[in-house]
């Protein structure tokens, strides 16, 4: 068993873990490393947003973007999914993934600042932009098992052996490198600027996203039956209370969204990706919102029943990131689309 | 709004608290306060360990427990309750709380101490006595609603305002003065010493002990039956898991009972009482495992239901003891009883 923290990111402590040296979680999970020379990553979120309508036309941007990955300095990984948003259009989100962001500055520079940062005529479609560039010290992942990575993983190193800061209220924070000397606290609160079609997002201090997802392709009959029937429900009345509802609870925006293949079907994979005001907001939803509790519950008598042999995968990767670390624009989207709820 | 930390036990931090100064719970909750002058209080667990066939001869000291309560620096506040043990022996608890240590010495020394401390001949019983004696700085209360106390809370001069550490996993903790500086980590672990049917423990740094209750008496009918049907059997469900396995996660002995009234017969009261190696092993328990996740779901699943009019009344009380602020003794007792599991 090892620290969430790796070792060279390791600091002086100015606040203390939730739990002590003695702690022993009770079920492994493991968390992505990087190599130390790696300081700063980057997740960059392009979304396509669209009537059911214009499904055939949207093809278009959608394969100029999968073009565009493989110019040079383009994503080590990248996947994409879609769902419905709360106002009845159709979202498909490509989302990338760079370890080096001076290769993602090049490569943005060429093809990905046209994405929703070009004017657009004639096109039944809304852009957006939602990129992510934290320091190392202000992310953290966790995986129930190990063998097949998804998001910000995939371009790591590696996966840690057995952690100890999981299983407890409090892991997500005790395992991101900051939280050794900071509350990671936001200040000030998302503003809107533009006109025309064009809104940006001024964002605050320390704004938290998180993507945590479920992958149910390796699951037997009986494991996906349980599954879908008992778990995927719950989560679906939790991530629907977020989408609708998160605003109470510092959600600014909340996408619960299905993988799709290179071929633009669903594969057996899902997750939920949501905005919140802070990394305590978040916490406080997981531990204590009914629709979490739920959640929270239903997972639970799934795993216990299954026990070792569950083969359902589930992942998230939680970031708290600083200002200048945040990048928000919109294009023709409609006035509530992601993070333009907040504002 | 104010700190379950009143003023005068606020001490320069070493420690945070889990939540950030503008942390509001999401519904109310109180404390005990004392004055400023207590210091220390005393929470005193008389019990008598009997087959159910003695039953009629138990009361004999049940009543000299009582006269012995009225003599001079006797407690402030006295309740009793039972349950029927793991080992098949019905258990009377008589609990008696002081605020003035000095007093309570007294007090012990001509009437408590006889308890389990002398020898019995030709009686059906067995005797423990279970004591606590924490600085105020060790321990914390909580109640749902204001107009009726329990336990200690009962010699306090009074409750708080509502409180801002609740709701929220770690409130617990946050609660006791003592979190400011110190993990609470438990040093050492219980000894047994003695024989011939009197044994001591001899217990160890930061043991913790919870007593956890609920009130229905002010239920209506359909209230009393939610209760009685949807929560009370998923309680007795974890703390019958704590009665049978609790060692397994750090519980040392628990004890679901039933509060009894001055003529024998049960009140509509219960409480869990439990010992654990640490505030720790609670707090996990209490978080993650699925009994008492359960617990957590069922007893929200109705405080929703009923919102604000829910008449039924949760408290608790936890203290964090040093070694030298405990105190265990069992006479003729089964060599499981209470503490005596732990060694």
């Amino acid at each position: 068993m090892e620290s969430a923290i790796p070792d060279h990111l390791k600091t002086a402590r100015t606040r203390h873990p939730r739990v002590g040296d003695d702690y022993v979680p009770p079920y492994p999970a493991f968390v992505a490393r990087h190599k130390p020379s790696v300081a700063r990553v980057v997740m960059a979120y392009f979304g396509l947003q669209f009537l059911a309508a214009d499904e055939q036309a949207a093809s278009a941007p959608l394969e100029q973007a999968v073009t565009a990955f493989k110019a040079e300095d383009g994503p080590g990984h990248w996947d994409r999914a879609r769902y419905t948003d709360e106002a009845g259009y159709e979202t498909i989100i490509t989302i990338a993934y760079w370890d080096d962001p001076a290769r993602f500055d090049s490569w943005f520079a060429s093809y990905g600042a046209a994405w929703a940062g070009e004017d657009k005529t004639n096109v039944p479609f809304g852009f957006f932009t939602e990129i992510l560039r934290p320091s190392i010290t202000r992310y953290e992942t966790l995986f129930s098992s190990a063998g097949r990575m998804e998001g910000i993983a995939v371009v790591a190193d590696g996966l840690s052996d057995m952690v100890q800061e999981h299983a407890y209220w409090g892991g997500m924070r005790d395992r991101i490198p900051l939280s050794q000397t900071s509350d990671m606290a936001p200040a000030g609160s998302p503003q809107a600027t533009g006109a025309n079609g064009y809104l940006r997002v001024v964002p605050h201090e320390n704004l938290c996203l998180i993507r945590s997802g479920q992958d149910w392709t390796d699951t037997d009959a009986s494991e996906r039956q349980l599954y879908l029937d008992d778990v995927e429900p719950v989560l679906r009345v939790g991530m629907d209370f977020l989408r609708d509802e998160g605003l109470s609870c510092g959600c600014f925006a909340s996408r619960y969204m299905r993988v799709v293949g290179a071929d633009g079907k669903s594969v057996e994979k899902s997750f939920g990706m949501s905005w919140w005001k802070s990394l305590s907001a978040l916490e406080r939803w997981a531990e204590s919102h009914p629709t979490h509790v739920a959640i929270f519950g239903a997972a639970m008598k799934y795993l216990m029943a299954l026990g070792p042999s569950a083969k359902l995968r589930l992942y998230h990767e939680v970031t708290v990131a600083a200002a200048d670390e945040q990048f928000f624009e919109y294009r023709n989207c409609h006035p509530k689309t992601g993070m333009l709820r907040a504002v």
